[in-house]
């Protein structure tokens, strides 16, 4: 025992949690879900380590200015720089292109992971938290994206959010080529998609500062804008510019006004205005727009013809994804249901992940061209959303048996755990209590673990050779009907008192119990 | 696509490794037995982060004599040291603490996850593995050591590993007490028990070597010894050296003489005669080492009327555990069945996992005492184990039906990916091929995902209505007696043409995919 004055303080480093046995119960359901509809769609699992060489994970994070921040890196003892992956697809590009010619093509696979982002932590913004990803590496159509966005609707449809899910579809190229035709330069370019992310956050008009002079929050913290002219915020603007009114294809080619465009959110028959606008601004000369487009109508289609409605998958076109390596489709699965946050404000519920095309990623270690798709799932904030839906209630589960220790001879200790081993035997959840204490301390750990019953046999009973068995679930259900705290332990609510060897026959009367010894048998 | 002299070489950092599907799987399933054998113990889940301060964890692991040589550390922003885990028992030593009001007294928990060391690493020395822990927290008495010993035994029993292991015993205080019997200074302490722990591997000889002056092995390596002298060195040997003549109490008090004592390994009926030795030698007079044996006299009684033979758990004297925190009783699995080491001796597989009693370890935190014992499982090392036993044979898992585009016309994708929709909604493992090539390559691709079927429509087929189903598994079987290619192919095995309408219902006549309906049904 150490001094007290030596003593270290018992804490978790900063942005770190802990997790408890109903939280893993709870998010290990949903895996499985979430894996079965994997599986159904012909993906296998796949695991990568959690070190890789810093220079194999590239720097694609968002938001990191300085080199190789937002990742835990450290030298090894051969002075090589290796870091914590900061998520599961810069590691697949790895191990994609290291077993390039044993593993088919197309590859798919999926994996649920850590991953570890060394970021300021903040209220519900970890720096390990867990991902679940499926990719497609090898297939370069739209139909890879399609299926990726068909297979996270289904997805979200397994976990039982029906009507709660939009997943919205973007692409990289169209916005390209958005951002050359408002004149954007490329050192530009990030700090705009960025600002275009943050759509839902801060709305038209915060995104509209963030191309600008730049956005002061409510702390009056100040973020330095793209420095955009009036004229390219303009043009930017019509991407996502809820209020203009839509007009038809020749209509607008006269007119050529900003003003005179709508886009229809929601549905993606009605995302061509949008493209139109842009036409009109000079992106349909720009070769990526072009292709961009096309690629969005391909997936379209496909959705269309799949049966999935725009309540379920739609075109937007403020999606933009944070991560730098996105070349193509990008796509995000966005909670709908409101919930207040911490200024009392009704929100949605907004991303529980995303993903898109990243065609550079595997090139980086092959001559030829490897494209590739991919999406990735935020376990723990989708765990958050089911548990506000209830779609993820925590199971019955009722803790062990508990036998009490109410008499210390080693041959009534070898009798508890002769005891313990027979229900364990039997399929029931079982432990001979292990610490120091009385009868009422036993009772109350007993009710602290949750236990179905306790298993009471003081030296009188083990002489008679009969047992106590209290059913807790009940006795604490008659309990509330008796207010007298005596007439309460007088009554022995719950309780029977039966032959040693009937012990298991009796406990299989209670119903906590009797599914415990059900679940062993299947 | 990068220039091919700016490639970035694909390649793991030294000592981790990727994970295939099969072992995936296979240490899911073996995972998954483990876990409802400690749930029927009252054991529940939980698990802390990767990361744990630097001082929280301490320097408990063997074989490092640098500070901090052996963990992963790196400074965080705020310039404290963070590490990640070399074990599971020390962050929850640190859990407990923190939440000591909130928990259970005692805490019955178990955990699975990565551990990481910084070793050099070698031939099946990983520096990220898996563990698999449960600990008891807040319980003082050989009881909680006993149920660890027999818990593990019932694991060993769940995996259908009979007759192939033992659970073997020993205390630390038995140890510390012949130690000191023995004259060992408390700065030998160490090298001493490092020594003994390498019985299994250097043989008696060996271990008395590094006990004095030290060991050169074959590669000319030389390890300094502890520098006891013979006297002392005689002493310890007396608890493992197997060709001592035994002999009764009273017998031995009167001659005293080490050449006397014969240990019978394997029963732990048997093991006083090693204490009756060291008791002459003057560790009785020694506290530990009477309170020691005290504790493994209760161990196995309670083995003993638990009905555990000592063809499961034994009690043998040279079993020290490597990690420094162990206080009292130490534990360990150890798969006894036979195998070929990379000299091609044969060798019993060895230990895949071990244990025991750490009671200063929360009261690092805390000022009361708070004891504590615990079991670790190597779980890539057993999972590497019940392969070779056959104890953890892949399931039948056939790949998904692959739905071949063979007509790239967008209508026709749409009806490809439709009628993969279709396969999925029945339950079926199914995916459109993504990638671009044609017929004869989509086939290998088939079968290199060991596809169930694959569906054909060409745009003929597609014309009438009708769609190819071929099952793979029996064209495979059946082209085994073709042995012409030409007449394999025209014989058309395992080849059948339906209805569009019924491709669900012919599909289900192929035995592997009338599994996977079976399978998602349930």
């Amino acid at each position: 025992m150490a001094d007290r004055n030596s003593l270290i303080e018992a804490r978790l480093p900063r942005g770190f949690e802990d997790r408890a046995p109903a939280d893993i119960a709870a998010t290990d359901r949903m895996i499985a879900t979430i894996r079965q509809v994997y599986e159904r769609y012909g993906f296998d699992p796949m695991e990568t380590p959690f070190f890789e060489y810093t220079e194999t994970l590239g720097k694609f994070l968002p938001d990191t200015d300085r080199p190789n921040a937002g990742v835990f890196s450290l030298q090894d003892d051969d002075e090589q720089w290796m870091s914590l992956h900061y998520d599961l697809t810069a590691p697949l590009a790895r191990y994609f292109a290291q077993n390039y010619d044993k593993l088919p093509k197309p590859f798919r696979s999926y994996r649920a992971g850590y991953v570890f982002r060394n970021e300021k932590p903040g209220p519900g913004r970890f720096r390990q938290f867990m991902q679940f990803d499926a990719d497609t590496v090898g297939a370069a159509g739209p139909e890879a994206d399609a299926e990726m966005c068909m297979m996270m609707a289904d997805t979200m449809d397994a976990l039982r959010l029906q009507g709660k899910y939009v997943v919205k579809v973007n692409n990289r190229k169209v916005l390209d080529g958005a951002l050359e035709a408002a004149g954007v330069r490329e050192d530009q370019k990030l700090t705009v998609l960025r600002a275009i992310d943050k759509l839902d956050k801060f709305g038209v008009e915060g995104v509209q500062q963030l191309l600008g002079k730049g956005r002061r929050d409510e702390s009056g913290d100040f973020t330095k804008g793209a420095e955009l002219s009036e004229h390219s915020i303009a043009i930017i603007s019509s991407m996502f510019e809820p209020n203009i009114v839509a007009v038809d294809d020749a209509e607008f080619k006269e007119t050529g006004d900003l003003a005179g465009i709508k886009i229809e959110y929601g549905d993606p028959h009605q995302f061509r205005p949008m493209f139109v606008s842009l036409m009109a601004l000079g992106a349909d000369r720009i070769n990526s727009f072009v292709q961009g487009r096309a690629e969005l109508e391909v997936m379209r289609s496909l959705f269309s013809s799949a049966g999935y409605g725009a309540d379920r998958i739609r075109i937007d076109p403020s999606v933009v994804r944070g991560l730098e390596y996105y070349t193509g489709p990008v796509f995000e699965i966005e909670l709908t249901f409101p919930v207040t946050n911490e200024r009392g404000e009704k929100v949605v519920f907004g991303s529980v992940g995303g993903g898109g095309r990243y065609d550079g990623l595997v090139s980086r270690f092959r001559s030829e061209p490897v494209p590739a798709t991919g999406f990735s799932i935020g376990v723990s904030r989708l765990a958050h959303a089911l548990k506000l839906t209830g779609n993820l209630a925590a199971e019955e589960n009722a803790g062990p048996v508990v036998v009490l220790v109410l008499d210390r001879d080693p041959a009534a200790i070898a009798d508890y755990q002769k005891m313990t081993s027979e229900l364990r035997q039997a399929g029931i959840r079982a432990e001979m209590y292990l610490g120091s204490s009385g009868m009422n301390a036993q009772m109350k750990y007993a009710d602290r673990r949750n236990a179905a019953a306790a298993v009471i046999v003081g030296s009188n009973e083990r002489a008679e050779g009969k047992v106590t068995i209290k059913d807790l679930a009940r006795g604490a259900e008659e309990a509330k009907s008796i207010e007298d705290r005596a007439a309460y332990k007088a009554a022995k609510v719950g309780q029977v008192v039966a032959d040693r060897n009937l012990l298991v026959a009796e406990l299989s009367k209670i119903p906590a119990v009797a599914r415990m010894i059900q679940r062993a048998g299947s």
